[in-house]
């Protein structure tokens, strides 16, 4: 027990399905942690009980009976939308019932420390830019786009989480690559998720295998009776089939221009890929940058010259490195950002090792 | 002659075809200006000793025999692209053999005063800022779209221009809104510059009249041996000419898409749409809307409980106000933004006043 351990902070990652809880010290060490089934119908309020004696058992583990121990406080990432100025949670599709509850106040009260929430993508984005691609760079610009099942994106723009007006700010996944596109689950047309996500991913792939370059094999596997997945098509592709592998260029293709109009809009310096359908890179990269150069004038040209940019001066653009940890690394981070003004050191390996 | 005369800011509004000096007071009053064409073939230099002379003038006039007067700083507003780190020019079409010249040293050299240099597209979204549209709202973000030849556009975000890495931020012109469009001069395909520009609606106009919606009238109309213009389209238009009509709702439906994906991106508070094309806000200002309405879930649901957002809560768009005036105003505000923390009282009435 040393004299720094009131900079250590708890993160808490809020899923539909499951709950995740660490408690990191100020070098982002996991020091303890805990994950537990997310009990959607007991409500919110039961959620924030249960998380709250599990915190206490955390802190009791590791302080022992140090009363004065006090970490510097809670940070939570939640499914969006949120209304990030009151702390109340919008309407939330995998946490039905969870409207309109001060999520913030509540952990706050039942907890006794200072809580911080954040949407889960920007929670993420935070992490990826401080523990993971982005210390690459040591960039105080980044846009993390994360391709799960929806798109999700977090902006960070000179040093800061951009939210927006209304805190919603970075819907990169509803920006418009298609116009006429089909219509979205949020109401618009052609949206980037609809065809940049795992479920957009499962469209392509449908739409391909009935038409006429469908292989015999992609046909079979679409028309499987309890469904299909992102990484059956992933596995088809790199088996060589053709069809599998253009959806992931189709992929590809579409998430290339809605980050072309990324780049032309604000001119970032790096772009991290996350999500579960990160994982097949090597599949939709090739694609993605094509798009990206064909469609953004900015990442085509070098200032002031208007000569091509070396490939290695552009927008630097990579798969994410924390993998599914990110959320509750990022969550944990979040007290560090708002409560206190000390700058992390990153010991990325480790923290990719906790990630895992 | 006050003591508070070393507020005074000298704004430089650099085009390919005229510049214009004006002298302005911490008001923002204007003291005394001066326009001359631009000698585009005598090189940068010689314009450089000819603003550095002009200015000298409109100081004489004002300050008289006082030798210790001393303005704050010169603005520049210059075409881009610009090398903003550097102050040197890029390529510019209207600027043709200008190109990497280092403007800003060469001014502060023949003037002997701090100069700060942006681009035009970025001094009139300042100008809009501090002293147009965005004080009606007071807000500290907003977006300019200026509807010229081609689109530009400036980002302010949290008070400060947002310039990119590459200080490129802001091509919102060159986002795309139709991937199978045609080819623009920047080498992409279907950029929103090629919808909502003045020879985007020219375009639009002419592969209308050629359709089978074309009407006689505006079949005459591009068949002009000299040519026609956005202003004859808009008159036709008026006259209720549906073709022509139709030209400034497509421009607006795809002016719509741009936007929708700004704001789906950064959630701004207010966005102000200059520029010549603009003055026909009437005739495209529905179709807009229509299209911002269907394919921005950002403008439409309100935070947490989406719903509906009420029309007056939304992301205010609204046309420009101070006209083809606010660029040399922005490039006058420079000097008070980046050299001093001065904020400016508006004076809007009397600013419109200037800018006309």
């Amino acid at each position: 027990m040393t004299a720094k351990r009131h900079r250590d902070t708890i993160g808490i990652d809020l899923g539909g399905s499951s709950i995740r809880i660490g408690l990191f010290d100020a070098a982002m060490n996991l020091l303890s942690s805990h994950s537990m089934p997310t009990r959607v119908a007991a409500g919110p309020q039961a959620a924030v009980d249960e998380i709250a004696d599990a915190i206490r058992l955390l802190l009791h583990k590791v302080s022992g009976e140090n009363h004065a121990y006090e970490p510097l406080g809670v940070g939570i990432g939640s499914p969006g939308p949120i209304n990030l100025r009151s702390g109340i949670l919008g309407l939330l599709p995998n946490l039905p019932g969870w409207d309109n509850f001060p999520l913030r106040d509540a952990m706050a009260e039942a907890i006794g420390l200072p809580v911080i929430l954040e949407c889960d993508a920007n929670a993420a984005a935070i992490a990826e830019w401080k523990l993971g691609s982005g210390t690459v760079t040591g960039t105080s610009s980044m846009v993390m786009i994360t391709l799960g099942t929806g798109v999700g994106s977090g902006i960070i723009l000179d040093g800061k989480v951009w939210h927006g007006m209304f805190g919603m700010g970075g819907e990169v996944g509803h920006t418009t690559v298609d116009p006429a596109g089909e219509l979205c689950g949020c109401g618009s047309r052609g949206c980037l998720e609809m065809f940049a996500s795992a479920n957009g991913l499962l469209r392509l792939t449908r739409a391909l295998a009935d038409s006429v370059v469908g292989t015999a094999a992609l046909r079979e596997l679409v028309a499987s009776p309890g469904g299909f997945t992102p990484l059956q098509v992933a596995g088809l592709a790199e088996t060589g089939d053709h069809a599998a592998r253009l959806a992931f260029e189709r992929l590809g293709t579409y998430l290339g221009i809605g980050l072309a109009n990324l780049i032309n809009t604000l001119d970032v310096p790096v772009i991290v890929v996350g999500g579960g359908v990160a994982s097949a890179w090597p599949l939709f990269a090739e694609s993605m940058f094509q798009a990206i150069h064909a469609y953004s004038v900015v990442y085509r040209l070098a200032m002031p010259t208007q000569r091509e940019i070396p490939e290695n001066d552009r927008t630097f653009i990579c798969p994410a490195v924390l993998g599914s940890g990110a959320g509750l690394l990022g969550a944990a981070l979040l007290p560090h950002l708002e409560l206190a003004a000390q700058t992390i050191d990153p010991v990325v390996s480790q923290i990719q090792e906790i990630a895992k």
